[in-house]
């Protein structure tokens, strides 16, 4: 792992263009900054190419998606691959509507992505394998597990070579692949799934530490999916530690943790393999 | 009271599509995974029935209503009918405005609600009842206290008789009503009106609790607001011991009460008559 | 200083119709609530002017623009304008877009504000000085320092006289300033960049103290710019006391401090002169 990854998104505070849900927006706006980047939102299909062009990264996450907002989605991300920008996709519940997974689609067609981060019921529909999507989280029979551990990532390792983008899938077990390497990540707490937003939250972290660090593209989004998992874990011990705390605490605490982080803790508390 | 009402609700995770305000909608996704649902927002007219009918129960709420959102709620409300979905509405601000007052008629004479829930001047317009609505909060003059309390305990049974819903009026003093029977709820703190959401966070509660235990849909309703005041209480108490704590901070506890909250804690803590 | 401000407006609850960004719509409202003030959310055009009607006060922040709530921006700005209303513009990230100048300058044309708060780079876009917009945080070659001060003091009077609103610019030194009189706040911490929303924060505060204070306005806004401030060192203090804490507690205690300050803390920690 590159030695000064957490400390070069510090230093070079990416400005990252978020086209992101209504719901969790405010959070995601907290973590780039907690993490060392700085966010601006705007979606309006008259702004969204000069704004994306003041930035150096762009995250479309289709979580409350709208017709206003699809159109902004594609003109950003034409004009972000045009200027070299990193570029990430969340497809919240892709699959949970046809609108959501023709937009997905049209995303990835027009679009080329950097990196894809969704669940594994989400990265599956976006390649067209018949999943059990349920809402906004994974379904159950979709679990990466130590079972099925071995096909999801030559599965991930392939979608990655066909769309050109590095593919994170996250759960019990992430996996952050490009075409020839995977990542294996076993960080996190099961806690996190109880908070709104910790999907679009690592979705906006992934695009931070990428654009930071565009050398070691796949390598970065790993930092941050393990950044994140690791965070979870000292949050939930802080929330363990402390009387009466609950799940609104734990996400105050999350957030507190990535703004605390460096590289020498993350070194520490990673639990990372190489396949 | 049903003993296992908040068990059932955690061990069913309910999932509840939710048309709401942005305002409070990240405080709305928080709480209904701390009362062990799972929410999902979504409002484009163009997947709004695909989502309701992946879903359990559905929320819609006028706070912050615009023509795009409001036959999306129409679409969703019918959809969610048919299927047989707990079905609950928050007419925030209805009243102030001629949008607000004829989208809830609008809603009301199209969808058939499970429970109604707002407070006095809000119930008491949707009822064609003349209030002194200001803003999205209810009018002094409209307040129920021990004064006025049977009257409104009366209007209670009969706008639950006319509607066919569950009558949920919250304040000072709370009335969970069918035709029959009136919960009278002396839960609660002041200072719960001073962070935004805490009606809007309780709908979505009342549609988690109903949903779970629909063999009880009047006294889940109840339970819902009962526990959301206890909560109030107990994030008042935890917020009186911890230093320079404020308002802010109070929200954290009240999600944080929600989330660690037991059928035990709701039975010693309810204060509630039957009448 | 008038030596009840903030108690005044504790007392009067100014009702303050925002139409806001989605980003921090929902810190924009907990603080309200905390200062002392109501707020209610609406941005559709069919219903805007009934709602300000209702209300004292009227915020107009143009951070996620789009092409609906531009016209009940205006709708809403000239209805105010008749009913003598506090309107205060926050023009967010003003020349990152075509959009947001256009929109800025036809706002300053149709209504007149009582109150314009924005960053250095902001206030200069909007009076069509040559500035270094990046995003919407001040360009670091745009920022008010003590060499700079005298040229931006005489700046915001000149702007003062031109639109016959109290200028705020705020940044690491504050100043707040009618065509006469200019306050010099520096009170504040930097970690306030690090959360979101302060600046949307800070102008609807503003909007409350200047409404429940109109007969000493430029006083109000400096008294709003300095608590903000002053509750920052007072948060970021009581950040550092707790163990653990990041930037998302740094939020919470920013607002539990506003919820608490009252005049005699503003006047022991102001730090303020008048030029």
């Amino acid at each position: 792992m590159k030695p000064d990854l957490i400390q070069t998104v510090r230093t070079h505070t990416p400005l990252i263009h978020c086209i992101t849900n209504y719901v969790t927006v405010n959070d995601v706006a907290n973590i780039l900054l907690a993490c060392g980047a700085s966010p601006i939102m705007a979606d309006d299909a008259q702004e969204v190419e000069e704004i994306t062009a003041l930035c150096d990264g762009l995250v479309l996450n289709i979580g409350t998606l709208n017709s206003r907002t699809i159109d902004s989605m594609l003109l950003a991300g034409k004009r972000a691959n045009a200027l070299g920008h990193t570029v990430v996709l969340d497809p919240v519940g892709v699959g949970a509507s046809r609108l959501r997974t023709e937009t997905a689609k049209k995303l990835l067609q027009q679009v080329q992505f950097s990196v894809i981060r969704g669940n594994i019921s989400e990265i599956s529909t976006l390649c067209g394998i018949d999943s059990h999507t349920q809402g906004v989280d994974a379904a159950p029979a979709d679990a990466v597990t130590e079972e099925t551990l071995e096909k999801a990532i030559a599965f991930a390792k392939q979608f990655s070579a066909q769309t050109g983008a590095v593919i994170a899938i996250t759960g019990a077990i992430d996996i952050v692949a490009d075409s020839e390497t995977a990542y294996i990540i076993r960080n996190g707490h099961a806690i996190m799934s109880k908070v709104t937003g910790t999907g679009c939250m690592l979705t906006a972290v992934v695009a931070a530490y990428c654009q930071a660090n565009p050398e070691v593209l796949t390598q970065a989004a790993a930092a941050a999916v393990a950044a994140m998992g690791l965070c979870g874990e000292l949050a939930y011990e802080r929330m363990q530690r402390t009387p009466l705390a609950g799940t609104s605490s734990f996400r105050t605490f999350l957030i507190d943790a990535i703004s605390r982080i460096d590289d020498e803790t993350l070194r520490e508390g990673i639990k990372i393999e190489v396949r």
